[in-house]
């Protein structure tokens, strides 16, 4: 019996190894979540701190939405993708989340203070779409 | 030893089944990962085809990348965040690369072939967001 056990232990152990690297890997898939875009317009003399907007806008933000959040993700602008065209974007965040409705309940109450918190960061006026991951 | 051996199979059981529901439900970490973000803009008459983008073009695009290619998503545009303002997308397709400039070779030698396959599914002209995950 002894030899059968420790190969036993060891396929468990393999197995809790691997399932946990493979959490640290990976994340939730988004089909059929809703995405709410907050996408922040490049043009000539308009600025954006990421650092701030990493560290303190998008992390306050997030802390509003509760369990309705599945996960959020920040990108920098880099280029057009249509050669000798400006940057479209600076930088985007946004909200994977499950309802819609729960997302604007939980951000309503505090507009005012994210808002107020987008001189921090950022002087252009961001565009902000809600869409639904298709696939 | 039976009852032990017995607790063993049945834990094995419970870890290979949790990390096969894992690998069902989760995808890979977009982190550090270029986002190629084609983006078709809402205006009056501008229309668009969901069910040929979907299983058509983006497929189409998505084999000229090969190994590249980590994943691509497809949402569609619900509502602008704002109230009362349009909805900038109608559509948004994204290609998560490794490299830029292996997306840029591979598309390259296509590219009249996907421009000629925009009339099948739109009448608007797509803008196009280079950009890196950062969160």
């Amino acid at each position: 019996m002894k030899p059968k056990l420790i190969v036993l232990f060891f396929l468990l152990f393999a197995c809790s190894a691997a399932f946990g690297q493979e959490k640290q890997n990976m994340t939730v898939v988004e089909k059929g979540l809703i995405k709410v875009s907050i996408m922040y317009p490049y043009a000539e003399g308009k600025t954006f701190n990421m650092e701030y907007y990493e560290t303190k806008h998008m992390p306050m933000v997030a802390s509003f939405l509760g369990s309705n959040l599945v996960k959020y993700t920040i990108e920098k602008g880099l280029a057009n993708g249509i050669p000798n065209q400006p940057l479209p974007f600076m930088a985007i965040g946004i909200f994977y989340v499950k309802s819609l409705s729960d997302y604007q309940a939980a951000i309503g109450p505090h507009i005012s203070a994210i808002r107020a918190d987008f001189a921090n960061y950022t002087n252009t006026t961001p565009v902000i779409l809600v869409s639904e991951v298709v696939k």
